[in-house]
């Protein structure tokens, strides 16, 4: 097994899933953080040697780096339960996936990022004038995942995979960004399935 | 093998890279065409039927329905040379393909339906905001594309991939965006590679 790095920021929750898809494959990870409000991850050794791109979660497998949070867990999850067998839910995971990094992350992350960490009397004019758009592209992503959990236990072919892994992630911490979990009866009982499962971690 | 219909709108680039994988994995698609413009994709029949998310494109499988163009591109890829057998190589197929769908489609796709379908005379106060964010963010994806194809013919593995069929969509015709091809000489080399492949098909 070659040795595994994850480079994250520990509080984000692109980099949690990461933690959490190793820890549900067995897989040992070590960890190097970088404080991205001091723009440690655009430093030139970074930008040379990490990620182009200026961004973690990279996982390291060796010497080789590998960015984007969804690809990482789709990493670490292959050849486990987590990925389907079925080439339909193996993709069918992967639309929620795609999903997730689409409609999901950029509004329900940003918001707990922006009222968590840069404070809402921080923000700039434009992004004042994104809220609503960001909260509404939320809510209507809640909205999407509670009708299909309300006739489903798990996202994809009835079992725990990698998909709802990474759903998890931001969903569960989404109060911070202002959404309302009470409003989602199916989001909230699907959520206590995914941390009742064996070998389950925490964000913190 | 079962009946495969796309459910499209066929100018979409999103739409577009699911015939190209089609074409080099020697599938036939079924062809629906659904006008955007005039909100085909948010009917109640379609929301109901095709895409709870309300948009294209959509591939279906027999009676089932895939949203999400990269899922569905990946499920057409699958069992074919175009997504490679490695599970590091594979892992790094889908880190392009999610940040095609993070970093580059929400800035080099959305400026390129700004300026051709809605016009900028016509944008939103908040449009006209976001668009020199949208249009830098967009150079910053073709700069990082141009960096890693100066030193690699083809995105992942030295092959052509289900990544670079991603990544061409929305790239080969960035210029009705705003973009400049010319200043990123080797995305100009790798288009004609994968324009160049054999089974290549156009947008049009």
């Amino acid at each position: 097994m070659e040795r595994l790095v994850l480079h994250e920021y520990a509080r984000s929750g692109n980099c949690y899933k990461i933690r959490l898809t190793a820890a549900h494959a067995g897989a040992t990870l070590e960890r190097r953080e970088y404080d991205i409000m001091q723009g440690e991850t655009r430093t030139p050794e970074f930008l040379e040697r990490i990620n182009a791109n200026g961004r973690i979660p990279v996982l390291q497998v060796g010497d080789r780096f590998l960015p984007e949070s969804n690809a990482a867990c789709w990493y670490l999850a292959g050849g486990t339960p987590l990925v389907p067998e079925d080439r339909f839910e193996q993709a069918d995971a992967l639309r929620w996936m795609f999903w997730e990094q689409y409609g999901h992350e950029p509004n329900v992350a940003t918001l707990r990022f922006w009222f968590g960490w840069i404070g809402e009397a921080n923000l700039t004019a434009f992004q004042h004038a994104a809220l609503p758009l960001k909260r509404e592209a939320g809510l209507a992503a809640l909205r999407l995942m509670d009708e299909h959990l309300a006739r489903a236990d798990y996202l994809v072919g009835g079992r725990f995979t990698v998909a709802d892994i990474v759903l998890y992630a931001y969903t569960h911490c989404c109060e911070e960004g202002g959404y309302r979990l009470a409003d989602y009866p199916a989001v909230r009982r699907w959520l206590d399935r995914v941390a009742a499962q064996p070998r389950h971690v925490t964000l913190d």
